[in-house]
Order: structure tokens, then sequence, then C-alpha cells
């Protein structure tokens, strides 16, 4: 973060499957940031209501997915032109339902934890990867 | 963070002074909440508007501190009766003033990074103190 820009605030959430692969989405090659790139799903949330209940209809509208929040295990953040973006990253098991994009984003990858930092994220979250594949976390 | 639980969601401020010391203040012994631990500034901000421009206010009002938001450096948690908070913790430059405190707080200290982890914390900053403290952050 560099200063006197306004920051935004997002939740990004690593959603793990029964044998514990973790959910990254491919950001469509029309995106105006990082076209292309993984990245894990979730958004920009209001708190006017609990945060909870606004990640989990951003999670479903993104990926199809119902998901228990399960704890907070990192944070990260990005530069752009006009704004920052500070990220924190929730861990939530997969609860049910099949993955089904939306025109954000055109692959879905269940990738084991250990890999994810071998996957071509986008840059703000490679820091927080490479800690998570090692099993470290808040 | 358990199940099910609504989850809000709090941003703090580690603030360094001039030569590098970071701002903590000692909650009321009147607290519901950790009375008499030490925490770092901050707490829930509204996303509506711009999440720096209400941590700033929230900051002042707390600290009577003019500063400066620098980055992310990491992130907390922790599980009240009837809900979880999740912290989002940015480091941030002092500008201006003299520390000033509300009726929250009863006493201040600026404490050298390495210390931060000997200090009576609130316990949902325990971890992310011992990990600053040792120069790791996000």
């Amino acid at each position: 973060m560099t200063e006197r820009k306004p920051f935004s605030l997002s939740i990004k959430v690593v959603i793990r499957d029964r044998v514990g692969r973790c959910l990254l989405l491919k950001r469509s090659k029309h995106s105006k940031g990082n076209p292309g790139k993984w990245e894990f799903p979730g958004g920009k949330v209001e708190t006017g209501e609990d945060v909870g209940t606004g990640l989990l209809r951003e999670v479903t509208e993104e990926t199809g997915l119902t998901i228990l929040l399960e704890r907070v295990v990192g944070a990260a953040q990005s530069e752009l032109p006009t704004k920052k973006v500070a990220y924190l990253i929730v861990e939530a098991r997969l609860e049910s339902g099949d993955v089904r994009l939306s025109s954000e984003h055109e692959e879905y990858a269940w990738v084991a934890r250990a890999d994810l930092a071998t996957m071509d994220l986008a840059p703000q979250f490679l820091f927080f990867a490479q800690g998570y594949a090692k099993g470290e976390s808040t």
C-alpha cells in the first residue's frame, strides 16, 4: 500500500473439498485486472449486514457452491492505479453443490494445498499461497 | 472460528512512531471483553464508505493521532459466545498528534516491535504479535 489512495476491502475464501483440495478460479481473459490468472472465490462485501452472509452469497454466485466458513487464514494486498485493496482470507469447507462458474471466470481447478503456489496465481495471492502451502496460517 | 455464528470484521492498526515503536492501548478494566489487556487501535468499520476513511476516523477518536495507512501486515480472529470476529491488521505511520485516549482505554505504551509479544495482549493478537515481532508480515 502506498499512501492516501482510497482502500477497499475484499474477502477471499479457500474452499476445501472432502479430500482437502482447494478451489481456484481462473479469471476470464477479458478481465480488466489479471486476465487469465488464478484466484480464490470471494470479493468485496458490505459490512452493513453480517459479513458472513454477504460472503456466502457472493461465493454461491461465483461458484454455485454452499460452504461453511471456518477460520481466518491470512491477509494480502494489491495496489491498483486508483486504489488499494486489502484482502482477508478465510478457510471454508465445501458443504454441497457442483461448481458452476459465472462470466467472471472461465475455468476452475481443485488443487492440493501443497501445490497452490505452483499455479499461475494473481500476484497478490502468491505470498499467502506459499505460506499456506507449507501449512502456515494465521 | 466455529460454524454458523455471524461474523463481523474489525480492522486494527499497528501505528509506528518515528523510531519504529508500536502503539498499544490497554483496555479499560470495565471492558466487557478482555478487561485490562493490551490491544491495537482500530475497530469495526463500515465498508459503505472508503474503508480507509472510516478507519482513520476511528483511530483518531481512540488515540487523538493522525496516521498514514501503509500496508496490510496480518490477520487474526476471535470467538465470542454469539459471534466470531475476523481482524485485518494494517501498519500505519504516525503523522501528527499526541496520544489522547477515549474512555475505552486506560493506558497506552509505545513498544519496540521485538517486545510486542511480551506484553499482556488480548489473546487473539498474540499469534500475530509473535510473528510480527520477528519481522514476519503478510
